[in-house]
């Protein structure tokens, strides 16, 4: 069994949680979940046992009720958890919803004894983050984290960090956990926080779930380097109208983003080819489904030049949502294997921005192979 | 050295003779050639020795010439080489071209034999085909064959089938030589021809070699596989305005594209999702740039359905043109390994239809990775 | 009030029927349906009265039922009316349908008596042709089309030209009614049917509805001839998975398909710009919602060269459906004007193929323009 | 003849001033120019006979070197004239440009002075405006626009005000003349700038010259509209590597640029359909051909849901170039019938933002029908 916790019951863990039971009760197959049900651990042995937010509407609501509103076809099997209240630090600002958090009523060290308790109640193996996108500085010096929270600097850190800094001590008091960060806030890339986890027990998987144009991109790109074809210039856009976008629509938000996206032009083609890539816009209609659309040119042999377009409409939580089943269960995993720190062979593929921050972005088709590897299932090409 | 011989002095052909002057006086990067330098024997070391075509206003010019229609920047080097007669068997059929051919005047025999004297003079290392698509039924047997060649059956062999058998005689005689057939015809997946290059000390790399669409086509399907997606359908569009699209006007000689192209699905889902795929029409004023359209359906995670959409204007000839620069060299390299009959690792990257017969397609971006490897090179990301 | 009869209990006629019905009980808005509730004849008018078909799993049901497999939310107001059995001559051909006619059971003579006979029952005011499209030839002469009927031309004449010479005989006897075809049979553009209805007080619009990437692209080529680029190549390319096109599979129907929709480019451009614009393939899974893809490439000033890619999923049914909407309001309308014959001004809106035969297309902006003068409303933009 | 003096020789001048020199010569065909040679005055009657610039790179130079740098193949015909130097006012800002003007060593009376006086001698018909995109403040009252310039307030006008300005102040002493604002800049849409020039008999065109994806989005919402399709969302992307898209990642250009383009929406439509149309970003290596994505969903009849995607690339300055061999000559006509003021039967084709202010955009095809009118040409189609 692996047993989850929530952190940011939004769109992707509601769809996460509703897709989950749906397959466990047999209502569904598990398209969109990568390795489907080659794992050890069965998509059935998955069970989620906390959940947490910030937004006042959800906070002590039952999880049924809220996934509902994401999901009509909400199963009731997700009856009997009540929404717990995390800390936010000012990740909801500028949205048009209330905030409570764990933070207006303590110093952060108390949040973090608060959350450890009732971890060790709710026994949790795995950790789940999909909050908000924030505006974060990544420390890189582990003593400059444990500083912050001694010293209850809410103004430099994030709920993200936070939060991970809550894992590790969890962690280490449990003897191992697992802490899944599938939002741009550096936590497998700052070296602070894999020290941290390396000598805690913990596992973290960052950062950034690959999902939406970027994968797609990426193997566009291996797809043009394999046959050594120049890259002339790369313009993405993406646009869409769930919460997610809206918040980027926040300056300083869209520039963590922004940063996470880049590095891998360079990556994967050895050089930077010129580029826009970014989050472009919020445009309500389009709920979760966004638009996309990228632009391409690239030198072919003999000089001759070449133009692809792509364009789609992509259901954004789904697509993360999905990659979450795997990533719990190759938490629980890791965890056994005690492979504490982090692991790039997982974080390849499922993260946009791999950790740690030392390793590039490879192609995804070639990462798929080595996490299935790592994971002890055949290669399914190689 | 390489020393090559061309079988179909036509758009690829030319744009590969050119480019390839190009880069081996400076004057070019070697882009769209997929291992650029990094091969043991240089681009540099390339040289084409002669070239045949069968369309009566090609044979007896010089090379320069006919190249120069293709491309106004043909370089002088190309000058001194004299476009000699091949065999059509009927291939030009339907095209607005007078076509001449060695079969005109002699026996089927007769004309093999021709063949391969002038071979003995020109000393070819690799012959490559990138004569016109033909409408052609397998052989299986080599019996058949043999006995077809003997019974001078100019209904039942194609022109590439002829000039594949001659080759094998040639290869024979001196010792080794590689064919690289690079259009649909098949013969890496003839078992007749496999069998007869491998007693032959004949190299056979095929068949139709993997550019347009197709390619990316299988990446992408690829990617979709790798997050388990469920693909409901696809339909991939495309139209040009060169000899080779006017040629698939013909329905038989567009079957056989179709025949080629349709195993990709099935060997890089698992399953055979819906699918319309083939080259659609010819519009004169697109040239050799090809506009090219695909529409991909599929189910990701919790029933959501999501469409991607990619269009592009793609130089044709370039784009094989470029392949055939790795091609010619590999030939040589696999001569000299005496790698005879067909090598599985260069056509899985190089052929939309790779040999052998009962050899799968792969995603090209893993096939990249084993042709280095094959090739003695390191892999890129493995 | 307007009577309507309905010949082809297909897709479209269903969604026709379907939403009407949902308009008329003010559940629906009647997006779609160009002049909205703005013409003297208001949608909560419009009845339909009678349905013919010639599937034999559809004769002799209910209305209701039949449109509840199209449309799952069929309203009960449709419950009451049988579905007559209509006249097939082969339209059915090649699909996996069981064809049962009148045709099948009398001569055509018999037949046209046996319609008009149900028709002074039912008392149409407007009979609304949407059956499967027919290979078919114009007759061009009165004569002609009277003499084979006559001599019971089963090979000759298509179940389309035998509805519409019923419709003038009806017409006649009556006083007054209107044919409305939907489908690319020539019907609006043959003079004989054109000269008989002036002569039979009936009125015919037609032919072919405009619906699809065409009125799409004739508003985009205007844009561009009003700007005074040359167009110098366009590429039009749709798939679909409903009944129409895999009727359309059927090459002899194709070509009808295709004969209307090319005019458009020389009428629009005022030169025939290099196209190649035609229904391209079935594919099933795409059901009602088309795949259009659209390529166009022109010179704009100082000799600079553009392209325009438009690509859309549409669906297929509803874009006619709604025009039906209007089309039989205003077929009751021009019955009331006596204007005997055919209307270019309403034609040249709604029908790809606008009759008479000598009159041209024009963009659509401005037929919208003049059809609501027709109709007496004010225009929009003029 | 029409004598023409430009203000801002950037790419948009440069390209105007070489395609309409090579139609003059017979070289090139009128393509892109939208009434062609249809009009009294006719191409060749057109001449550039001044120039002004505030870059200091361009200032002082010879019009044949400076256009050789945007066009290779500039005709010797634009040789002997220079460069004049013209007023900046910050327009430059944040370009990578040094800028000089008039504004650096003189009071903005005096630099009116000084161009009226340049212009008595130069004798311009009309003065054509394509500055940079600047940012700016309308003026509304003619009282407080005089006042600005009187008190010198260098801070509260911008350059194209300026211009403006001088340009009604020459009209007023010749008796007549016309200004072309074909940038974002309010000029005829700013109240107090039209009630100036009708008193000065100034003809004012304006604003926004209507190009790329602007006046196509407006006729294919036109299109929608007619069909009564209800519009969900509208996304408009475009990305250039020009100096204008340089210009724009200014924020407070960008500001102006977006207030033009969103009025088209409801104008169109009848209602504030959700949209998102906005220049996008710069991204360099597309130069002067932008990309252009556009994402368009509506509901059609029976509640089915569409949609449309439109891409493209646009040569950005001959769209605007070409319009201005049409918008010189219409300015001579309007002088003629002493049309003074602003034209909106001009504005409504020729302008994003057709003055004067209270005036709607309408669908471009049907503005082309009027200007052809006013014109004194035979519409196209109507």
């Amino acid at each position: 069994m692996v047993r989850v916790v929530i952190l940011g019951q939004g769109y992707v863990a509601s769809i996460f949680a509703s897709g989950l039971e749906k397959i466990k009760a047999g209502k569904m197959e598990p398209y969109g979940v990568p390795l489907g049900d080659e794992l050890p651990i069965k998509i059935r042995d998955v069970e989620i046992v906390g959940s947490y937010d910030v937004d006042a509407s959800k906070v002590g609501k039952d999880l049924h009720d809220v996934v509902k509103a994401y999901d009509p076809d909400a199963p009731e099997s997700l009856k009997g958890i009540t929404i717990r209240k995390g800390i936010h630090l000012g990740s909801l600002r500028n949205l048009p919803l209330k905030a409570v958090g764990l933070d207006d009523e303590m110093t952060l060290s108390e949040a973090v004894e608060h959350l450890v308790e009732e971890w060790k109640e709710l026994k949790p193996d795995v950790i789940v983050n999909v909050c908000t996108t924030e505006a974060f500085v990544p420390f890189e010096s582990r003593e400059e984290l444990e500083r912050a929270i001694a010293e209850d600097r809410k103004d430099r850190l994030t709920a993200v960090q936070v939060y991970a800094y809550a894992a590790a001590r969890y962690a280490k008091e449990v003897g191992g956990a697992a802490f899944v960060n599938a939002i741009p806030t550096l936590i497998a890339n700052d070296p602070a926080f894999v020290e941290l986890a390396r000598e805690s027990n913990l596992v973290v998987f960052g950062d950034d779930g690959a999902t939406g144009a970027t994968p797609l991109t990426a193997d566009v790109l291996s797809h043009l380097a394999q046959r050594n074809r120049k890259v002339l210039d790369i313009a993405q856009f993406n646009i869409g109208g769930n919460n997610d976008f809206l918040a980027l629509t926040d300056k300083e938000r869209n520039r963590s983003k922004e940063f996470t996206k880049s590095s891998v032009v360079k990556d994967l083609l050895g050089y930077d080819a010129p580029h826009y890539i970014k989050p472009t816009g919020f445009l309500e209609p389009l709920g979760d489904k966004k638009f996309i659309a990228m632009h391409i040119e690239y030198v072919s042999f003999n000089g001759a030049h070449d133009e692809i377009v792509i364009t789609g409409r992509i259901n954004d939580s789904p697509a993360l949502a999905g990659l979450l089943v795997d990533l719990v269960r190759l938490g629980k995993m890791a965890v056994e294997k005690k492979a504490f720190g982090t692991v790039y062979e997982v974080n390849a593929f499922y993260m946009k921005n791999p950790g740690p921050k030392e390793k590039p972005n490879i192609p995804r088709i070639i990462a798929h192979e080595k996490v299935r590897m790592w994971a002890g299932l055949k290669p399914r090409w190689l």
